[in-house]
């Protein structure tokens, strides 16, 4: 049966959200107060995760609740909103309802659908076990665990090959997550590392980033991407661009040319796809399975329904879509909330503009690339640039203090906080 | 095959620490930087956890990694110490080998068990998946994610039977952790969670104690005791001694005398038993498990073998064994390092003389009681000396700072700082 908010008996426009990342946080944000609407944000997870620093999480120089914070808790003031945990099975655009797991039928005026993007396998889904992609806590402690693993491996292992199998670490992909993935390990084994283990030298460990295109960070200016290459291989990183990943199974990586790479540890920061989400009604998707929304983003018939961050395909210019960056989002749950408004309001809506706050990646602990406009930066200014702004994002989330001094920590005194290896299975 | 550890050829002897908790800790720091010996430790964790903050990890008040170090951070600077992570199959005392998982047979010349204990479920291991125990920081992290599961579900239950018993916590055993969980549980469902639920009472919460002593914290005197009791029950916490559970399922706690609890969150804190390990030897054992040691915590006939903490059967006196806590453990270890050193040194061997610290539990989030000699404190003034000593503790490990701004935060602003819901499963 279909459940109508109660709140709607009370003359008020139920608006849902789906998903509370960065997009659906925002957009939920913006309607906080706004008298006319109940707000029901759903979401699979109870935390939003802060997704740039993850990589952070999975080379254990934060903890996962530094950088992720409950969603209640962003909400605790806002009466008209409400935060439940859930999965959506279906949506059906024609007759405005969402199906929840356990069948609840949730109506709504308006609907704002923000459930992001998963990591994809190029039709290799049986990767995933030996490569996990780095999209949630769970796959961040994970892939923290086999790191640090590898390396207690090592220090037991008396046969040589395998011992080279154990210090090589292969990252496939080189945008942002991939660079900084690379850079971070390369870091944890030449300082953190090197100290605590006897039998091995940490330092001896191989990290491999395997890119298929023909430079790293290709989103990035040319000549950004290079100065990256270079940072990389002086930090020893492997940067092998113009290779594709042909095989991936628990002894390594099988690479386009016939190279093969023996390694116990891979990471995937490759390709991503929008996550899928059933439709009762006919939608347009690309071929990243991102829904093609209108200029406000909403879908195309459905004015009353949004689909804003890495699930939307939103066409910037002709041949380029809005890119799936945290401001492009924050900008995207905005801009759809203010489309809501409006038309509760009686005004006319208006096109999306995107202001481009430009984009960085770090590289190991001190250096970093930046590009805002036509401005480059590399080095340390870009690095202290990149913290900065990360930990201004982090303004307003409880842990923003604690992350601080985390970082403080980490960078100082070189040491990595949540070197943890915690089972996957709590019984033992 | 026997591996004998390349140190021996050196003339060195190798001392086998079995256990990094706080006895195996201890007896390893001792022997650091003593040249005639290496020394090898084997755990199966690559963390040293500090136990008695472990319910504030089940609570969302720390971070796994705020009460949990790596072990080998702690011997960096050790020449002589190596760390390995492994698990020991079985010791063969007659042949002075320990044989770890992997076949591979470490002969030493001196060793310490201290593998702690465990939970005991009184003959009824089927209990455990519906009342995990608080022993590692997988189970912390399962107890919080049940907890914390359970508010979110009720949020979303429409049935009230069902949302009673989403809101019904039991607790079994009434000893230090099980006051300790239920007065965190109590703290947070009328504090923390309060203001983020919107269509569920949190403060409605319901924690049951169920004590089948006479009364909670027996290894206190009466009268702290009593204090207690009194403390949890102006908290709401509902406190049943002289019951008993028998049985515990998916719908809830059945109890002797007939009462019946319908509870989805169930914590087991009730008794324990020595990590059982496998001897090639003949030894013997109490009826929890634990060793018989001589005076000097060596095995009878053995006296170059140890068994320190938990695991150890130490008779204090005609009917009194050593108690199972952290500052015992820590003097036993040590005491057993002391013996090895004497041996060495060719001096004889003195009995172990227990400096009684006392015994401290805390009841919520201000108060708690302190039992030392003669000395009784409960209230506020007890929580500080708590909350002091523990501190004190955690000095030499890396987060000692960490944890005390997160104690600060959390106990200041009311904020629980990790509450993540995270799954078993890394794969979503």
């Amino acid at each position: 049966m279909i459940i109508k908010h109660p709140s709607s008996a009370k003359g008020k426009k139920i608006v849902v959200v789906v998903g509370a990342g960065f997009a659906g946080l925002k957009a939920a944000q913006e309607l906080a107060h706004l008298n006319e609407v109940q707000v029901v944000v759903v979401d699979q997870r109870n935390h939003h995760l802060f997704q740039p620093l993850l990589y952070q999480g999975a080379t254990a120089g934060l903890n996962p609740s530094d950088i992720a914070v409950p969603i209640r808790s962003q909400f605790s003031d806002s009466a008209n909103i409400e935060v439940h945990l859930g999965k959506i099975s279906y949506v059906d655009l024609a007759a405005k309802v969402v199906v929840a797991d356990g069948g609840i039928e949730l109506s709504y005026d308006y609907i704002i659908l923000a459930c992001g993007a998963r990591h994809s396998y190029f039709a290799h889904p049986e990767w995933e076990v030996f490569a996990p992609g780095l999209k949630t806590i769970e796959q961040a402690t994970e892939i923290r665990r086999r790191i640090l693993l590898a390396f207690e491996n090592a220090e037991n292992e008396f046969v040589e090959s395998e011992k080279k199998a154990l210090l090589t670490f292969v990252i496939v992909g080189g945008g942002p997550t991939g660079v900084e993935m690379a850079g971070a390990i390369s870091d944890i084994s030449q300082t953190v590392l090197s100290h605590d283990f006897k039998r091995i030298d940490t330092k001896s460990a191989q990290v491999v980033l395997v890119e298929a295109g023909a430079r790293i960070l290709g989103s990035f200016d040319g000549s950004l991407s290079a100065q990256a290459a270079l940072d990389l291989k002086k930090m020893g990183v492997d940067v092998r661009v113009g290779t594709r990943v042909v095989n991936i199974d628990d002894q390594g990586v099988q690479l386009s040319g016939g190279g093969y790479i023996p390694a116990k540890t891979v990471v995937w920061a490759a390709g991503v796809q929008a996550t899928p989400l059933e439709f009762k009604s006919p939608i347009i998707r690309d071929n990243s399975g991102r829904i093609k929304v209108n200029s406000d983003f909403s879908i195309p018939q459905h004015p009353e329904a949004f689909v804003v961050g890495d699930m939307a395909s939103f066409q910037l210019t002709e041949k380029q879509i809005l890119p799936g960056l945290a401001p492009a989002a924050i900008q995207a749950g905005r801009h759809a909330a203010l489309m809501i408004k409006a038309t509760l309001h009686g005004q006319p809506r208006v096109d999306f503009k995107y202001n481009d706050k430009g984009q960085m990646a770090t590289i190991g602990k001190t250096k970093a690339i930046a590009q805002v406009g036509n401005i480059r930066l590399t080095g340390f200014i870009a690095w202290l640039s990149w913290l900065f702004i990360h930990i201004l994002y982090l303004v307003g989330f409880k842990n923003k203090f604690a992350v601080f001094l985390q970082w403080i920590w980490s960078y100082l005194f070189a040491k990595r906080g949540s070197r943890l290896i915690t089972d996957k299975e709590w019984r033992l």
